[in-house]
């Protein structure tokens, strides 16, 4: 029996987030699992790195689990991706050490979102990306960005995995490209709030529109100011990069 | 009554291509002649300047159609797209003369073709590019493409609309940019034979593989050499752009 580490991306259009729920909903962790089980897995859960909303993408999700498989592990990718429905794929499988934990052991999350500024909706990129009109100015995005960065408590953007948790949360990076009308925004943080992403991309634009201040983020962030209600639409949300601790 | 010119965008994906067919067959035309008669249209049938094939896609198809409509052009896109599926979308709408032609007028089509290299699947790409491995080489895509620009007879390389009608064609460009693994080309040419952007897309996509040499390319657009049949997937084509003179 060995311990199995593997990056997973996925198009989240079609799921109902990636944590396995009662049967007949449709999950990322579901999909897997059962992938696995044709190959004669007998485990009762994967471990993940973190559960994606209904409708989030990823690119660098990553699973743990264990098993008796008598290949190499680039057998194992093909053969659990021959297993694997096309919105689903394993990128990459390696042996991990038999106490890792793809959660508790991760030091740094990274999330993109992707928007595109137009007037009318756009066929091929809504699927990846929320469209936002008027355009939104990406030196404001930027300079809100910035103001993320560092250890704060995040109580004002989401809510801790327990009730009760702690809300302190460090961003060691926050920053927007852009090209043309197309911008995307990337977060990296030890680990983040439920929902977090969302409401700080939300909150971006709502400044990229000038409906909020910078002082408002500002205040929001030291904990001093309530904030206007909102998420931005999962579709635009990938999970791109969890990192360990090397060995 | 007025004649309209639309440009239109889809995800060619859930199409069986734009050209209306029989009932209970989803094309492009039929979408959007659906939408036009909830507005009131009663005309026979809208005219496109291409029929592309089921799966490819688009950003500058350009429809033509008359109508008696009492608002702005601006008023229109609006109403048509609030008719329309989430799969395709007037991205423009402006007044046209009433002798205009979207196909007949036509002096220049622009295409482009996605790729990403890659030895595994990505799911986050699969929907709009053709996944492609071993990777090829961007310097020998570009070799290639130089070979196409000029007026040649183009038998080789697809079928003309009518029987034995010309395949000369006049390609104005063609050219590859590569970032990291993904490769996108793109062609311009005065017309195109049936399939002819995805047959040159696979043989330069041999030609990067060392499978077939620059000279056979040379050689098959000179009529002196015939060709491996295959086509690219139609997943990573977009009609890009349709040009006209201006008045």
């Amino acid at each position: 029996m060995a311990r199995y580490k593997v990056i997973l991306a996925y198009d989240g259009t079609h799921f109902q987030g990636f944590q396995r729920q009662e049967p007949g909903v449709r999950t990322v962790q579901g999909e897997v699992e059962q992938a696995l089980r044709c190959l004669g897995w007998q485990g009762r859960s994967i471990l993940s790195a973190g559960r994606t909303d209904t409708g989030v993408h990823a690119s660098g999700q990553v699973i743990t689990f264990d098993f008796e498989w008598k290949h190499s592990t680039t057998a194992l990718n093909r053969a659990v991706n021959a297993h694997l429905p096309p919105d689903v794929a394993a990128v990459d499988v390696s042996f991990t050490s038999e106490d890792f934990h793809p959660r508790f052991d991760a030091f740094l999350r990274t999330y993109r979102y992707r928007i595109y500024c137009a007037e009318v909706r756009n066929p091929l990129l809504d699927r990846f990306a929320w469209r936002v009109w008027p355009a939104v100015d990406p030196e404001f995005l930027q300079s809100a960005a910035t103001l993320l960065v560092g250890t704060h408590d995040f109580a004002a953007f989401g809510a801790p995995p327990q009730t009760g948790g702690s809300t302190l949360r460090t961003v060691y990076a926050a920053s927007w490209k852009s090209n043309a009308g197309d911008l995307e925004f990337e977060i990296s943080a030890n680990a983040f709030l439920y929902h977090m992403v969302r409401r700080i991309v939300f909150l971006q634009v709502l400044i990229g529109k000038k409906q909020l201040s910078l002082e408002d983020l500002s205040q929001a962030v030291q904990q001093t100011r309530s904030l206007t209600p909102g998420l931005a639409p999962p579709n635009g949300l990938y999970l791109t990069e969890v990192r360990y601790p090397s060995k």
